[in-house]
């Protein structure tokens, strides 16, 4: 079960995650932010007794100081003792992740920013810009036909070294096959009054315009809250917006991918431009994690495959992220190894791969 | 691959059963009985050629005192020289089930009902309402408009624990989420002529009534017999009518989910009042079921997991369903358990919580 | 790890290949014919470095004589140094395939045909026809009407052992329940003027004339190319036309699966003329084609599950294709004895039915 030494030591690009929490968390908010439920269920018991929950308290519990398997209240106890600041250095800086692209779009007002993120953990960070939000922000602030010319004024001129789509969420990922005609893209904003932004037509239209301004462009994949319907984030939705940008030449990237990680895999093999990683799979599924992943690199080939940590709100997940994806790792290579499937000098050059030289060629960092 | 002694121990409630033949059954029922299949297939072999078939052979044999992997000739041979009583008794009290919920809804008048069950075996039952079964039976009694008070009569008396919804059979997974009006009810109850019950409209009210009766509502998800299109139950489809009944406070139920037991688990973790199972996959796979039952725990917390045999008609299954629940129960915790997951204590918790705690909590038993 | 002797010593029949190519590969297209891809991505590496690219490194090149995980350049090198011929009869004598059944219908001028592979090896072959390759053959020779009775006799005369349908790479697998009636089909046949046919209603008539002639029917099912959209070749959407053949006692074969590998054993399961295979997804795997196998096997009975290798082009992947399937079926057997699932001459016997004995049977060779 020990990590190999040379994934131990790798230094990781996460090249999806949130912000950090500028404030503490009450019991309730901590284990809402374990995963993906919106609250905690009276029916259901306490979300310590998931596969994360018990992640935290195996892994995160010595981290402050506390024995391994402390109690969820214990640990609470312990964390609430320490200034969030402390707490989140400790699990920033022991994920041993050098670079963080950052996804600020959602909720930055409770969040870290990758600056902060970065200064706090002595890390580099980069922007990951996100469409919906993008052209909401905008929507109130200019007329539909100018919101065009703006959106496409804000990618060309961009420090962000990705941008992501959250297509999955606001309408499904059966995109059209076809770039939309502006005067349709005007229409659909028109007819948008104001607010969260679902229409598929406008969605698309931001997807192009990402990959127009030469964006690595990121689409959320597969399980997330309740706000997705499931069935409509199989990646292979995709594949007629796939086909239509193949020619493109900038990356696209499928993100977590579970329960799809497979039809991921698929995508990533038979599409030049396609990348996956398994994200928020990494940390949900704690100590089963290792499964799955091999699962996941069943038929990707292993230059278009990356970590992300996908972490969110609670610096525990950055940590989490990166650990049980350095024993996923592990486990995947010492199975190749003892199997005979590769040399060593290969299974290194591999862990280098997926732990940050995919993701420094994707974004160009 | 021994069964934990806590786990070997453990008392089960079978949340979701029906009950055993009357009669003795011919090799080609006793064959179809075992599987999902219609019948024996003269280009494809034997049922005994397969992992329930074995797992008969190696398990089922020694408790009517024949060797390990005795033939399937052997077997029936000496199941049929004794009387069908003594074989069910055998098995079922074998079994350590102490309580049924029994969905005595289908073939009735082949089966035990769960007091005779109960009786046989020395355990307690209780009763799971079919909610098609009880529409198509009152269907001929009564008007249209009198089919819907007299369906909220008899849901809000009933002595049941829950109520059964086969939509998945009927119409498939895709349920709209809100509650159709009654008019509309009245009117595709007036269209349904008799027989079999399809209308999705019908289908979908019954499915609400059960849960403002405060019955918890099992739906049966996932494979089952050729009767049903597979890709119709993914248990995802369910997310509309999911989100529209999470404020109700009333449990959900999603049965079996082969394979589909992921999105089962994702359903589980992001609505508060649902909960998974992994049924008729478990006796299904014969030796293969800790892996998919493995799979099934990844990702939804363990409060929200229950046991069920979904056993009908042979009591073989039964025993089979319960031991290698019991089987992979063990092996998911023995592995947790090497790995440090969690500690031994909380092993035995979870291993509690799954074989009858979640159960008693979500049935008020 | 070893193979099991009596799995290394089987004979195979590989019930769904193509042919070797005629001539030597530049190293870009050695690449791309070892996965599904079009062509290498600039983007994304070197497909050596994937599950299949490690394989060959592995397994192939001591066939070559070269040590075990030569290079990539090493390999490519050597390889061409021989005559395209004798590394073809190598890998194709090594791989222990005693027949094979061919699909000469995708790009048969590059190929060797059937007879030219049987000969190269010392081998059988039997002809599978390829629908669609058929029909457009015809189309420009004959009148739509004229087509349908041309179709017909050349099925009825045909020498083939069975036929193919590319549906899924067509119209997707959702295939009508009902055999079209003829004339919907010279009308269809009126509005397909030339090239790739692609109409729904012509596909699914030649599949039912296929079934009519008493032709075992192969579909390709699950990954491939980038022409098919993966969520329309899921086997679960033919179910309605699996209900309508049952009655006619022919078989049909649900070829690769992959990742829908377990809904193509349940449909195996409940529907009497089907089987599966894993196809395409044993050697796509490499070192991790055992666990997918093992899950390929968990519902089908074992009366249904055949060998393919589906080599196309490279004669690496005859080998590969068998190897990788013996390496998988010992793994599941030494699995299944080591849990004491069945004894060791049921196993022995379960090899043999996978190995040769179902197709033999399905084929009537």
């Amino acid at each position: 079960m020990g990590i190999l030494p040379f994934v131990a030591e790798l230094g990781l690009v996460d090249h999806h995650c949130h912000g950090v929490l500028r404030a503490d968390s009450t019991r309730a908010e901590f284990e809402s932010l374990l995963l993906e439920a919106d609250g905690i269920s009276g029916l259901g018991g306490t979300f310590f007794d998931s596969a994360v929950g018990f992640a935290v308290r195996r892994w995160c519990a010595p981290l402050l100081d506390l024995p391994r398997h402390a109690s969820a209240e214990e640990y609470l106890e312990r964390r609430n003792s320490l200034h969030i600041t402390e707490v989140s250095r400790t699990f920033l800086m022991a994920s041993g992740i050098h670079t963080f692209l950052v996804d600020g779009g959602f909720q930055p007002e409770r969040l870290l920013s990758g600056q902060e993120l970065a200064a706090l953990s002595g890390a580099g960070s980069r922007e990951v810009v996100r469409l919906e939000s993008l052209a909401e922000s905008l929507r109130s602030l200019v007329s539909p036909s100018s919101l065009l010319s703006e959106v496409r004024a804000r990618l060309a001129s961009s420090s962000a070294v990705g941008a992501k789509s959250v297509a999955a969420y606001r309408c499904g990922l059966a995109l059209p096959g076809a770039r939309p005609a502006d005067s349709d893209v005007v229409a659909a904003v028109s007819a948008w009054e104001t607010g969260r932004l679902t229409d598929p037509v406008v969605i698309t239209w931001l997807a192009f315009e990402a990959l127009d301004a030469g964006l690595p462009l990121q689409f959320h994949v597969g399980y997330g809250d309740s706000d997705l319907d499931l069935h409509r984030c199989d990646p292979s939705l995709l594949t007629p917006f796939l086909r239509a940008t193949a020619g493109m030449g900038v990356p696209v990237l499928l993100l977590h991918n579970y329960p799809f990680h497979r039809q991921a895999g698929y995508l990533a093999q038979v599409f030049p431009h396609v990348f996956c990683d398994l994200g928020l799979a990494t940390h949900g599924l704690g100590h089963q994690a290792s499964r799955v992943f091999a699962e996941a690199l069943e038929i990707v080939p292993y230059g278009k495959f990356l970590f992300s940590s996908d972490a969110f709100g609670l610096p525990e997940l950055y940590y989490l992220g990166a650990l049980l994806f350095r024993q996923a790792l592990s486990d995947f290579l010492a199975d190749g190894l003892r199997r005979d499937a590769f040399p060593e000098e290969d299974a290194h050059r591999i862990a280098r791969m997926m732990a940050s030289e995919n993701a420094a060629r994707v974004y160009r960092l």
